[in-house]
């Protein structure tokens, strides 16, 4: 069985997170799937890495008849150990996820979930990050699993452009009322942060963080449009951030 | 003095790095400094932001003369909490680093340094992120300071284009022997990973990431090469990841 597809599963909601679960429910008989995903939730590390203490790896069968790893790690780590000390090898595709909350828009470049998708893409492996508009633990992932086995058998027919990966985001609807998927850009959006101060015991100030999403963006090829009209969000993601539009003005200010 | 400018000064090597004493000098007179930035090093937190733990702030005589806090939380934390409990408005320019080693191509998904500059630049902070390559502690910081008062001066008069911030790094070398400036484009490279496997006093394993950069670019207009040939290389950088040249590729993908 050379030919056999090997899929890597990862996530940042943790091992235990149900959106894995269902994610490799939707990979079954695609290929051999491995899992590796962190021990403890992960959310909004975005694309952090352990430099300066030592990782822990250990086989788990929490997920029954699946060969998975949980790590102590963040989830671009997760990536990177199970390339080198699991696989073997580069798969033939990373599917993170499924994540239990959105990550349209600006929320890509927080999310963990995003970021071991990108990681995987930097690579060289295809890979698709999904997220679901509902952060419950009960949250319904059956629609999540139609669409993100439609996709990955797409994609590990096809492949992707190079350089470029998937943010895949499901409205919190049932499948019979899914438009279908919607290729879009990144909404321009961002989050207002409010801290929310406190004492403790002793009297001392700590601070919570709590935000505001903004959306300031009303292009209907958008992801949050999509999202807001019942379809599946599909924005293309590149990790090269260059600004090449603005290589000319910034030769003019340095002039 | 409503004139007066503000300055926000960040890093991800925390508030006691020379690297940001040494920015804090170069902005000297520029207008208000005032110095956020975490308790401890944060490098490789890439975007990561503190969601399920409180944070903590206080305020640090560390930098003699100059407003400066020390933050709990990642470098990003750190701009979000310096915006909306410390100066109540956005500062007119946000300066990181200098940061303590490479931020060049790749680095900068990695990289602390950089993602407080860029969470700046998501609040429409026109900002500036700023790495030497040298990671040592006594590393000579007064040819970055010459460079990063010179980008201070002209972004604090002419700002910089929307949604675009700067990625500038600087060679291991004396003033008199760097060639200038010059605008560039990341260069397309990406670390190896190599995990080194260890037995902890109990014989269980556990991991050190260890990596070789791998620079996959021979062109003569991205950062590696200007660094490699005695230029201070500067490349505007975008948050948003759409990859737009693919949308075409991913419909009919889809179709």
């Amino acid at each position: 069985m050379n030919t056999e597809k090997l899929i890597l599963v990862v996530n940042d909601d943790g091992v235990t997170a149900p959106g894995i679960r269902a994610l490799v429910e939707a990979m079954h008989g695609l290929g051999r799937v491995v899992v590796v995903a962190p021990d403890k939730p992960q959310s909004g590390m975005g694309h952090a890495i352990t430099i300066g203490s030592p990782l822990r790896l250990e086989s788990t069968d929490i997920i029954p008849g699946v060969e998975a790893y949980q790590c102590s790690g963040t989830p671009v780590d997760c990536v990177k150990l199970a390339v080198d000390k699991i696989l073997h090898r580069h798969p033939d595709l990373c599917v993170s996820g499924v994540n239990h909350g959105s990550n349209s828009s600006i929320n890509v470049i927080y999310s963990g979930t995003m970021s071991a998708a990108v990681e995987a893409s930097i690579e060289g492996i295809p890979a698709i990050g999904f997220s679901l508009l509902d952060y419950a633990f009960e949250a319904d992932f059956s629609a999540a699993k139609h669409y993100a086995r439609e996709l990955a058998i797409k994609v590990l027919a096809n492949g992707l452009p190079e350089k470029t990966l998937l943010n895949v985001n499901f409205p919190k609807l049932p499948l019979s009322e899914i438009k279908g998927m919607r290729v879009c850009r990144q909404a321009q959006a961002k989050w207002v942060e409010e801290f929310e101060e406190r004492l403790d015991p002793r009297g001392k100030k700590y601070y919570w963080m709590t935000g505001r999403f903004q959306n300031e963006d009303a292009g209907i090829d958008t992801d949050e449009w999509a999202l807001a009209n019942n379809f599946v969000s599909v924005v293309p993601v590149q990790f090269d951030l260059t600004a090449h539009h603005a290589m000319s003005h910034i030769n003019q200010l340095l002039s």
